[in-house]
């Protein structure tokens, strides 16, 4: 079917450790189609990255070759091609995507867009930039501090438009291996959380942060010997880390403006304990802001430079 | 052969959650025989308690019944049977052994040693109280703390004999979470540590000990961006999480006479680390403690009581 059309304009790709997503764009922003798969980097070789893409997006190339933009852990050492890291300060915006040699199937013209680093307190991302621009899109006058929870929570200080410094905390990998993997995991299997509870580990551990190794151990003791339930044991678990990391955070948030952005209910929890700390967060779902920072990035790079 | 004569006088039983140990005592407290499985608790179901104690022990009964001493995770609610908490302030040389009824097996004549619980802070032990009372058989007149690192860290207050209060961290269990399931694998993957960089992270640590949830991802951050080796990354990883351990514990040490009793090389390093803040605080093996404490129980019951 030589000469048959593309279905995609360009193919907006978010590749991260656990999946992968790709859309189908069409003219002025439009998404044709959208499909995803469960080849993350992290289950991939390097040889692995082409036959996944091609898997989830061939119904869309046309004969000739299609632009495709990635983000991401695709441009991992690990990944398919090292994206180098640009240091802050930079404009999420203004990230030069790089053009990748790896793909062999001609109709693949791939382009990676690099992450952040910081060399002190080192620091790295990969991803959340373009989430970064996806916000800032939506808000370009936002001055403060955009807090994105995740298995990394990033907290992302931004001034006109730039990426001024950032600060990673394992708080949701934290959680997730105590709450799965560690003699925790019994006190803990619930569904929910109960609220209170969660706001007084929160408290405790902010007044008391140096005390966070024995809090732990004590969440699964009071459930031995006083029978606290699930709901309670989980939210204690929950507040005390969330509560270490806005300890070690403390001046990403005292006295600055607050957007959290993540999945409903993770967003919700981290702006409710920001709320506690007299902190006016607002929470917003993240679900939206990486295919508007590959737009965002993609129309930074195709249009015409200003004189 | 009725009537055979056992070759044990009494067994003693070291039963966690990984392990099976058990001793052939002969008399005056000579060891005739040792063996071990790795039928700990946590891979038994109720009904495989006796068929792996009897694996273990069976050619040395006799046709009467052999008395059996146990300690550990068998006494436990998801045990072979719960020996309920002693409560603190406790004697462990005087500990009475709960007499189990469940043993089948005639010739099994078993008493599980009980652990130790503190109301508050909420706090449990078991296993370690015979470790315990195998250190004080030792050091009968010790005062003051006895360390007792591992999977899940119990830091004991004693005087005149008596256990006073503890407190348990889980520093064990989060090194070895981070370090073999989290994205910090690659980093720390060595078989050794600096010690430079693993006290230098003990005194960030120790100085700032808020900062916990952020130092954890810039050890990767650091390998990531500045080629750092994964024996200094592994130093800062153990330096941070034992740093965030003395944080919490320092009522425990700070001015006390502290024996830190574990496996030689984690001993050491406790022992280092405590050094560091100018405890004199001095390091044993942990690996005879049990026996002697078992061995201690057992004689502080059999012995005829003083008038």
């Amino acid at each position: 079917m030589s000469g048959q059309a593309a279905y995609a304009d360009w193919i907006a790709v978010d590749w991260g450790t656990t999946h992968l997503r790709a859309w189908a764009m069409g003219p002025d922003g439009t998404v044709r189609a959208s499909a995803q798969s469960e080849d993350g980097m992290g289950r991939l070789a390097r040889d692995g990255f082409e036959p996944a893409l091609l898997d989830l997006i061939q119904d869309w190339l046309g004969a000739g070759p299609t632009p495709i933009l990635a983000c991401g852990m695709v441009g991992a050492k690990q990944g398919w091609q090292e994206a180098p890291y640009v240091r802050v300060p930079a404009k999420p915006a203004e990230l030069a995507p790089m053009r990748a040699t790896a793909p062999r199937d001609p109709r693949l013209r791939l382009s990676i867009v690099p992450g952040l680093s910081q060399a002190a307190p080192p620091d790295v991302m990969r991803g959340e930039e373009t989430q970064v621009a996806g916000f800032l899109a939506r808000e370009p006058g936002f001055d403060g501090v955009l807090c994105l929870p995740g298995t990394h929570t990033k907290w992302v200080q931004l001034s006109a438009g730039e990426v001024v410094s950032f600060q990673t905390c394992m708080t949701g990998e934290l959680f997730d291996l105590l709450s799965h993997h560690s003699v925790l995991r019994h006190s803990v299997d619930a569904p929910a959380l109960d609220p209170a509870a969660f706001l007084e580990a929160l408290a405790d551990t902010l007044s008391r942060p140096e005390r966070l190794a024995q809090r732990l151990f004590a969440v699964r003791a009071d459930a031995t010997l006083n029978g606290t339930g699930a709901t309670v044991s989980r939210a204690r678990l929950s507040g005390t880390l969330i509560g270490a990391e806005l300890a070690a955070t403390r001046p990403y948030w005292l006295g600055q403006q607050v957007a959290v952005a993540a999945a409903p209910a993770l967003a919700d929890l981290y702006a409710r304990a920001l709320q506690a700390q007299g902190v006016p967060a607002r929470s917003l779902d993240a679900g939206p802001l990486t295919l508007a920072g590959l737009a965002r990035i993609r129309a930074a790079q195709t249009e015409p430079s200003l004189p």
